[in-house]
């Protein structure tokens, strides 16, 4: 006899997107536009849904939908799975990847050819002595004559080994402690974090295990995260990961994430938000380098003071309230349990310290890739453009710094055809003598968009090849035939639909163009400001190092012609990237760099910029290309022949 | 239209015991004595369920069941809701007291004559200077000139105020700090843990809340717990709690414990158990004194080796097995969050240090208690004939210490008669010259059994009055008339039914004489082995403190009369009680006494009685009364005129 059992209606179809881990449950046939707006995930569009302008491609992973054919949408495209949102019903549970935020890809600049040749010059020192070390033990066996407790033939051999003043065990160290050393007769590794001159034992394990230490280094931006995993036995980094800082889906810039943060409940899911970008980061760098993130003891993170307040799920509310008071700018280290990164629960997390509520961690780590800490002959400037926009002078003796909001626009945000440094940016662009504009993709495949360092070039090969004016607006004389039409108003064709990734027109209009200039505007003026009040003119600066999110290599002449830069001596200038990163790996390795940048942050002085009355003049006057006075830009003058 | 819902037959009942915690589901109509044989709880019948021993009386506290009339059951009793659990069905679900597992009141011996008198003299300092403060801090306004950040600005109060080197804060400080500097405009308490001149931050709340702060000092018993709750900005004992170590369901001694921790899941249930003991203990003092446990941020914790082992869930099998090597004699700071105490998350927990596997942090916690730790001259001589028997002998210069298996008769357990030193215990027993038992009870109640102190008197009053021989055997010429027959042979009787609480004659036996036998035998030899040890005889014993579960007032007299203490003149003995809780006390209270018990538990001589030759003959010597060798007990020589 065979029962018949009912079949249950499944209601509800599951899409879950990437990369931002989030699934909706939705009716069957409801269009993927329509669970994108539901999810409140990032994905604009500027037809209303109408198949037209092509802007909401996503890929379809896995899953059955139901798709209509578009003209937006080029064949090679829809062979891959990819459709236009607003043109697709959802017929299956499916997992769809967002495309425009896909993986940031982030290279290590240890390997740079500045890091190489300015080893010896910069403040930190690149070197092996973490706080958290692997000691290998052989305890004697235990008899009637000798039969001290396991703990102390531990601490016995310890002592021995290590000059040690107070030594601690963590209570999960206890718990294991019998088996461990039992296992390989006595032979055993501890895993000890050090306090100056005290010890804690924070892991135990056989010998037989085999197991190596790890530590991992993490950039926390407003935009991207990126993350080195490094081996602590050799100071190697394994494995270097990257992404969107997920919170983005709760506001682009500080000041709306700290709002966001305002109800109820919404402080915590911007913690799980970051916490779960680090730990896929993690993660995927822990799966390439073959290792368990269990063996990951050591996390140094660096970013800005409300990014390490949300790390931490502390309220930022104060950050943006006057006088603009944040809960902690240095702390001591905290439990990893505390914070459940994807690690050891008995690792250990340290913070670059702020020196305010807008000068954070990742300038204070960053300083430590420039030679500002410890020349006491030059005086150099740190400019980090990311979303918000920080700057430093000065020199051991002395530094000052401030902070502008610079926006996101150089790290591909808020710009129709921007695009973080990865697959398929452009990353350089030129326009030739015949007009012809060229361009550099990364990896060399059709172009999905353009990155910081490609905009900076855009920008400045649009301006000094007349193609826009001063104020960043076409001269249709010059320019006529390249504008097209876009539903954001004029556009400046960059490549046609055929030619690009997604099959329709790259442009870049004069609200992009807009947005740009004032991004390089604040960032400047930011600097004068600084300059005088310090009472120094940009002959006196020595160097420059430009920190920040535009990829892998940005010209600095073109910087300099569209006025984010001072038109100072080229060889003068030094870009390296994502300092921050950099900056937490030499914090990780050495704690006397954790102890530099700790004294760094103390003496610094903080100019706060919102009450300094002579920045909204200044900002004003940075709102041309390259500025209104433009004697300040000698080399400009003399290439436009002024 | 009214719809009938379907009665819900319910088949189970639950039956609830305290002061277990336990809970049973069973059908309708079990006998209560089914029930506590399921839930594996220690209650003993010698009729096997035939209703006329009267072993099995239970108090019914709530709930419907039925029972039948027992002529070992009195009127007045049946009458309160106590019944024969062998003859009550349970119909409802009830809750069902234990009465022989009540909570024992002991008392703080702070108050005592001893400590009053002897206070200059004990080792231990009675000062307070425990190691977490509470201090309050005004902090200033901040402004865009004075924006230091919250935790900055407490760190500068802090370090004006005291010298502290280290600074630390808990995260979960972090989390509540904004809040907390805002609230009362700035006026702030901080709790700070102190380790040498290093300071963590473990709380903050503003001034307004009015908080005061409290620490534990808890000695844990393989019988009883016994608890201090103190207010640590005065050092007041605000409340003393204690009761049955519920791990006794699983074991009454520490090996059959270690024993039963051996499967999957034991060892967590082991520590659970005493967990809750002192979850319930610390519950009750905080609501006696009116406090939140929430404001408790200190715990000081005695025990034996094996009952710390279980309070932190360490496994305690390598204590049993040659040689004899615990995970820790001696370890630093816990967090309570780890161990789950119902105090403070962020509170701390330190353990009294052990010595070796058999000398516990409850011997050296006592030692505070003697001079031993600082006299030069006097030689002394600690015993505590707890569960465990352990003996000191030494001076401020040198320690030696070993420990026997006692057993908890003394405590009032294995003794049919016996009960802890609480409400309706003998405490004192005389026999009159014309042969009438005269007795003490506590709370002068009818009595319901017999403590420590009152069978150590008991024990002496038949020996010296000639009702039993020094074989502990019922001399009948003498004894005849006093003897009845009871379930488990011949017994003494000492009160009959209908003066007795339980309605049912209160008898000693034979089988309880040779178990109080045992006991004293193993303590005075092992007295004896560790006298031997160190070269000394009895005559070079300055003075000896007595510790232990034996009630208020141990009769020195008969303790020597039996052979359980040597024959000293009366006035070197001092009986000190729970020196175990008392120690924890004063640790919790000063540092100092902290860094003392460490120190003195390094330097112990520890001496394996197991593998120590002249044991076993010591031992078969004391198995009389007093001793084979009767010239070792003059003054009983001389009262039995031999």
């Amino acid at each position: 006899m065979q029962e018949k059992k009912p079949q249950k209606k499944k209601k509800e179809l599951k899409v879950k997107f990437s990369p931002f881990d989030v699934s909706i449950d939705v009716p069957y046939g409801t269009t993927l536009l329509d669970c994108i707006q539901n999810a409140n995930l990032p994905l604009k569009t500027t037809c209303g849904g109408k198949g037209t302008c092509g802007d909401c491609v996503v890929q379809v992973v896995s899953g059955k939908f139901r798709t209509k054919s578009s003209a937006a949408l080029p064949g090679p495209l829809a062979s891959q799975g990819y459709v236009l949102a607003c043109q697709t019903e959802v017929t299956d549970d499916i997992a769809v990847q967002l495309p425009q935020f896909r993986e940031i890809e982030i290279k290590s600049i240890v390997d740079s050819k500045f890091f190489i040749e300015k080893r010896e010059e910069i403040s930190g020192v690149h070197e092996l002595n973490a706080a958290i070390k692997k000691i290998d033990l052989q305890l004697s066996s235990p008899s009637l004559e000798d039969n001290y407790s396991d703990l102390k033939r531990i601490e016995q051999q310890l002592h021995k080994k290590l000059p040690i003043k107070k030594l601690s065990c963590e209570y999960s160290v206890l718990k294991k402690l019998a088996h461990a050393v039992r296992e390989d007769k006595g032979k055993i590794s501890v895993v000890l974090f050090f306090t100056d001159s005290d010890a804690a034992i924070i892991d135990v394990f056989p010998q037989s295990e085999k197991k190596k230490i790890f530590g991992i280094a993490c950039d926390i931006g407003t935009t991207t995260v990126a993350l080195h995993l490094v081996n602590l036995q050799n100071g190697k980094i394994e494995a270097t990961t990257s992404s969107l800082n997920q919170q983005i889906t709760c506001g682009e810039d500080i000041i709306s994430r700290i709002n966001y943060a305002k109800k109820p409940g919404r402080l915590g899911k911007l913690h799980e938000l970051i916490i779960l970008t680090i730990n896929k980061l993690i993660e995927k760098a822990a799966k390439s380098a073959r290792i368990s993130p269990e063996d990951i003891y050591f996390g140094s993170f660096s970013g800005n003071t409300t990014m390490l307040h949300l790390f931490l799920n502390l309220d930022p509310q104060y950050i943006r309230l006057e006088p603009y008071v944040p809960t902690f700018n240095q702390v001591s280290t905290i439990l990893n349990r505390d914070v459940g990164i994807k690690m050891n629960p008995e690792g250990r997390i340290i913070c670059s310290p702020a020196v305010g509520s807008y000068v954070g961690g990742d300038i204070t780590a960053g300083l430590l890739i420039t030679p500002i800490l410890k020349d006491s002959k030059k005086t150099s400037l740190f400019i980090d453009a990311g979303t918000n926009g920080e700057l430093v002078i000065g020199k051991r003796e002395w530094l000052v710094t401030c902070a502008c909001s610079a926006g996101p626009a150089f790290e591909g945000s808020g710009i129709k055809c921007g695009m973080p440094a990865s697959e398929g940016a452009i990353e350089a662009v030129e326009i030739r003598k015949d007009g012809a504009l060229k361009y550099t993709v990364i990896n060399g495949s059709k172009p999905k968009g353009v990155c910081g360092s490609g905009l900076v070039d855009l920008l400045a090969e649009l301006f000094v090849n007349g193609y826009i004016d001063r104020h960043g607006k076409f001269k249709m004389e010059k320019a006529g035939e390249k504008i097209v039409d876009s539903e954001e108003g004029k556009g400046f064709l960059i490549a046609e639909g055929k030619n690009s990734f997604w099959g329709k027109d790259l442009v870049i209009t004069e609200i992009d163009i807009k947005n740009l200039i004032r991004t390089k505007g604040a960032v400047y003026s930011a600097c004068m400001v600084l300059l005088k009040n310090v009472g120094l003119g940009f002959d006196k600066i020595d160097s420059v190092y430009i920190a920040g999110g535009f990829g892998q290599h940005l010209n600095i002449d073109n910087a300099i012609r569209i006025g984010l830069l001072p038109d100072l001596d080229r060889d003068k200038f030094h870009y390296i990237g994502n300092s921050s990163l950099l900056g937490s790996y030499l914090i990780l390795l050495a704690d006397k760099n954790k102890d530099m940048v700790n004294e760094t942050a103390e003496k610094m002085t903080y100019i706060e910029l919102n009450t300094e009355p002579g920045y909204m003049n200044e900002y004003t006057g940075a709102l041309f290309l390259p500025h209104t006075d433009i004697k300040l830009f000698p080399s400009v003058m003399q290439l436009l022949k002024l």
